[in-house]
C-alpha cells in the first residue's frame, strides 16, 4: 500500500510543483485564492472546511484528464467538486491537493428521445437537464434536495422523493465517461439499456464518491412525463397507522411515485414556515403518476385503505398549483426546520431499513431524541424505508454536539441491527466511515482492494469511504 | 500477476492433494466419475466440454467456504455450477480444478411480504421460488429461457422477457451472500432497498460469472402479481413498422411488460411447431400488466397506434389459457427452431443496441445471414433493444462452422459500432472474450485490476471474461 501524499506533511513541494505545471496551461482557471479554496473545502454539512491547495476549472474532459495525469505524476491528491451539496464532507481536501471544479463541463451532449436517454457533461445540474427536456415529453426523475450536478449525483448514488417509482442513480445511469487516477479515459458501458458484458463498472462508479476517478459525462435514462398526476396529503393518529397504510398501498397500485412521511414536529415546522394548516399528526405526502385511467381508478382504493388504516384526513390536490404548494412545502423542509430554532445548525441523518422495520426504527429514533434532549423533526422517503432526522443544534455547545454525535451513532447502529444501512442516499464521505465498517464488516476489505487496484497511489479523494490502513490486501 | 494453476500442466499433484483433502470431509458428495465430470464441463452452448477434475456437492455455505479455502491453500481452480444453462461456456474447467455444484443449497431462507423480498440459497431455481410465493400475491419476474438457479442468474446478470417492466437481475438483487476466493464469507449489502454505503458490491458481483467468488444466497425483490394481464399478437408488413410501433407504445403507457419480436422465419418455425396460424410477417408478442383500469384504458390506444404504424393484424388474449398458448409458443422457440433443421446444432447470438438503432442492427444481421448462406430465425426483447439470432448449423461441417463464426464476429462488431453490446444477457464466459475487448477497450484493464485484487491467485473460474495477461495492472 502506498501512503497518501499529504501537503500538510513532507510532500508540500510536490503539490507546489504540480500547481506550477498546471498554471502554465490553465492560467486564470487555476486559483489559490483563499476564498475560493475555502468555499471548495466544504459541502452543506456541519463538517469543517478542509481547503484544497488550489482549485482548477477545466472546460473539457481532456483537460480533466490532463489535470489528473499531472497529479498522478506528482503524487498529489485530486478532489472532484460538483455543486458542493453533499452531506458527509465528501469534498474536504483532508490531505490537501488539487480540487477539480467541474461546473464548466456543462454541455448537453445528446438527447435521444427514441432511446429515452440523454448524455450530459458532469457539471450539468438536474434542473438544467429537465429544462432542456421540456419539449420532449420526457423528464429525468432523480431529485435530491439540491439542484446537484449529474456527475455529483452519480458519484454519490443520489436519490430523492421519486425513487420509489423511478429508482435512484444506480437505476438511472446507463453509462459514464470516467478519467482514471492515472489520467486515462474510459467509458464504463455502451449505450444499450442492458448488458451482460463483463463487470458492471457503471454501478461500481455510481456511489464511489470520487475515490476511483472522475466522472466527466453521464448517460441517464429518461422517463415519459406522466399523463396524470394527483397529490395526496393524508394524516394519521399514529406512525404505525401511516406506515401500515404504506405497506398496503404499495401492493395496491403501481401508480405510487412518491410517499413522504412527516412526523408531528415536522408538520408543525411545515405549517409554520409554509403557511399550511395540516393536522399536527404523522402525515404522508403521496403522489400518484400514471395514465388518467390508472390514477383515477387507484384513487378511491387508496382513500378507502387510508381510512381503513386510520387516516383522520385525506386531501387530494390535482391542479398543478395545488400540487405545487404541497411539494414546495416538502422541498422547503430544510428552511422550515432551521426556522424552528433560529441560529441553530442542522444535521441531516440518513437511515434506511427494510420497510417492515421502519416503525421500530423511527419510534426508537424519536425515543433517542427525547432521551438526549435534542430537537429533530423527521421526514422520510417511506416507500423505500429511508428517513432523515434533521437535528437542530448549537455547534458552539460542546455538550450538545456530544449528544448529537451519540444520536448519530445510535441511529447508524440501529439501522444496521435492523438489516438496514446508515446511509440510504447521502453516502459515506469522511463522516460515516465508522458506520460503514460496522455495516459491511469484512466486505470493506473488498472495497479497499478495489480502491488499491484502481488507484494504487491513493490520489483520488483520499481519506473518504474507508481507511485503507485498516483493510489489508488479499493474498 | 500470478499465473493460473493448470492441472493439465505442472500442478496436477496439487489438484490431487486438494481432492484427497476434500474427500475426507465430503465422502460420496465428491466425485471424480467421468460422466459427472463431463456433464459439469459444459453448458447448453456449442462450446466443447472441459471437465473439471472433481465435482463436489456442498450442503451449506459453510461447506462452500471450506471447499474454496482448501482450493485457495492448494492453488487449485474453482468453478461454480448452478443448473449448467449458460450460453458461453461459463462452466468449462479450462484449467481443470474443482467444480462446486450448488444444487443442494436449495433452501428458501426467508420470504418477507411486507418488504417484498425473498432470501434464497443459490441453488433455488426461479420456478421453485415462484411456486413458493404462490400464496403471497407476489412473484419474481426475471425469466431467462431456462429454469435457472438464482445464484447462476445473479452471476450471469440474467434477464428475459419481463425485463422491460421489471428489470434484469441487476435491478432485482438486493444483497448477496458470497464466499471470497480465500474462503472468507461476506454479505454484499444490507437488506435495505436502497443504500449509499460504499462501493456497490452487489452490482459488482451480479454478472461477475464466478470470477470473484461464489454466490451462496441471493436476496431478491418481489413484485405484486398484476391485477390484470392482456397479451397481444400484432403482425406488421415490415420490421421498421414493428419497431416504430414499439417506440411509440413505450411512451404511451407504463403497462408494457413484455414486447417480443419474431421475424418472418421465426413466425414460420413457431406456426409449424406450436400449431399456430400467425401471418408470416414480423410479429410482436406483447403483454400488458397493471390494474384492470390501466390496462383496459391503454388497450384501445395501443391498438390504434399499432394500426397507424401499419399492423395488418392485432389479436388480444385475455384468458389465462389464451395467453398461455401464446407464451408457451414463445418459450418453445428453441425447440421450434431446432425442428426447422432436424439434427442441426443451435447457436444463440445476443446483440443489444439502443432501440433507435435496432432496425438497422436487425436488417444488417439478416443481410449477413443471407450473404453467408445460413439459417437463423430472429427473436428479441425488443423493448430493451436486445435480439437473438438462433443460428442452425451442422457442427461437423467445418465450412459452415467458419461461416457461423464470421456471422457472430460481424454481429458483435456491429452491435458495438451502434453503441450497443455483444451481449445483452448471456454474458462473456470464454466465448465472447474478444468481443469484450472490442467493446470495452481500456476499461478491461479496470476489470482485470479488480479481478487481481480480489482473487490474486486467479483460482475463481479462471480463463473467463478477460485474459489477464493482456491487461497490465495500474501503477
Amino acid at each position: 500500500m502506498t501512503t497518501a501524499v499529504n501537503h500538510y506533511g513532507r510532500h508540500g513541494d510536490l503539490v507546489d510543483a504540480a500547481i506550477a505545471k498546471l498554471k502554465l496551461h490553465f492560467g486564470e482557471r487555476l486559483t489559490t485564492a483563499t476564498a475560493v479554496r475555502d468555499q471548495h473545502g466544504h459541502d452543506v454539512s456541519w463538517h469543517p472546511s478542509y481547503p484544497p491547495d488550489a482549485v482548477v476549472f477545466p472546460d473539457t474532459a481532456d483537460e480533466v484528464s490532463r489535470i489528473v495525469a499531472t497529479c498522478h505524476a506528482f503524487d498529489v491528491p485530486v478532489i472532484p467538486f460538483g455543486t458542493g451539496t453533499s452531506c458527509e464532507g465528501h469534498v474536504a481536501a483532508l490531505m490537501g491537493g488539487i480540487c477539480i471544479d467541474l461546473s464548466r463541463l456543462d454541455r448537453i451532449l445528446t438527447i435521444q428521445p427514441d432511446d429515452m436517454t440523454a448524455t450530459v457533461e458532469a457539471g450539468v445540474t438536474r434542473k438544467r437537464l429537465n429544462a432542456e427536456l421540456r419539449d420532449t415529453g420526457l423528464f429525468f426523475p432523480v431529485d435530491p434536495g439540491a439542484d446537484a450536478s449529474l456527475g455529483g449525483m452519480a458519484s454519490t448514488r443520489a436519490s430523492g422523493t421519486n425513487a420509489m417509482r423511478y429508482g435512484t442513480m444506480k437505476d438511472n445511469v446507463v453509462s459514464l465517461g470516467v478519467v482514471l487516477p492515472n489520467g486515462d479515459r474510459i467509458r464504463t458501458a455502451s449505450h444499450a439499456r442492458k448488458s451482460a458484458a463483463g463487470y458492471d463498472l457503471t454501478r461500481l462508479w455510481v456511489g464511489s464518491e470520487g475515490t476511483l476517478g472522475i466522472v466527466t459525462d453521464v448517460t441517464v435514462k429518461l422517463h415519459p412525463i406522466p399523463d396524470h398526476v394527483v397529490a395526496i396529503s393524508a394524516s394519521f393518529s399514529t406512525l404505525e397507522q401511516a406506515v401500515g397504510f404504506v405497506l398496503v398501498a404499495t401492493k395496491l397500485t403501481d401508480s405510487l411515485a412518491r410517499i413522504e412521511l412527516l412526523d408531528e414536529l415536522q408538520v408543525e415546522a411545515v405549517n409554520s414556515y409554509s403557511k399550511l394548516s395540516l393536522p399536527v399528526e404523522p402525515t404522508l405526502f403521496i403522489e400518484l403518476h400514471g395514465s388518467r385511467a390508472a390514477v383515477e381508478a387507484a384513487l378511491p382504493f387508496i382513500e378507502t385503505e387510508a381510512h381503513a388504516a386510520g387516516a383522520s384526513r385525506f386531501d387530494t390536490a390535482v391542479s398543478a398549483e395545488a400540487r405545487g404548494r404541497l411539494w414546495q412545502a416538502r422541498h422547503d423542509i430544510w428552511w422550515a426546520n432551521l426556522a424552528l430554532r433560529p441560529g441553530a445548525s442542522a444535521l441531516p441523518t440518513d437511515s434506511c431499513v427494510p420497510v417492515s422495520r421502519l416503525v421500530e426504527a423511527i419510534l426508537a429514533a424519536k425515543a433517542d431524541v427525547r432521551d438526549l434532549g435534542l430537537l429533530a423533526p423527521i421526514c422520510g422517503h417511506v416507500g423505500d424505508g429511508n428517513f432523515h432526522l434533521c437535528v437542530l443544534f448549537d455547534p458552539a455547545d460542546p455538550d450538545e454536539r456530544q449528544r448529537v454525535e451519540t444520536l448519530t451513532k445510535r441511529l447508524a447502529a440501529r439501522a444496521i441491527a435492523l438489516q438496514g444501512t446508515s446511509t440510504g442516499e447521502h453516502g459515506i464521505g469522511h463522516g460515516k466511515m465508522a458506520a460503514l465498517v460496522a455495516e459491511h464488516g469484512p466486505a470493506i476489505r473488498v472495497m479497499a482492494a478495489i480502491k488499491r487496484a484502481v488507484d494504487p497511489h491513493n490520489i483520488m479523494n483520499p481519506g473518504k469511504i474507508f481507511n485503507l490502513a485498516e483493510a489489508p490486501p488479499f493474498n
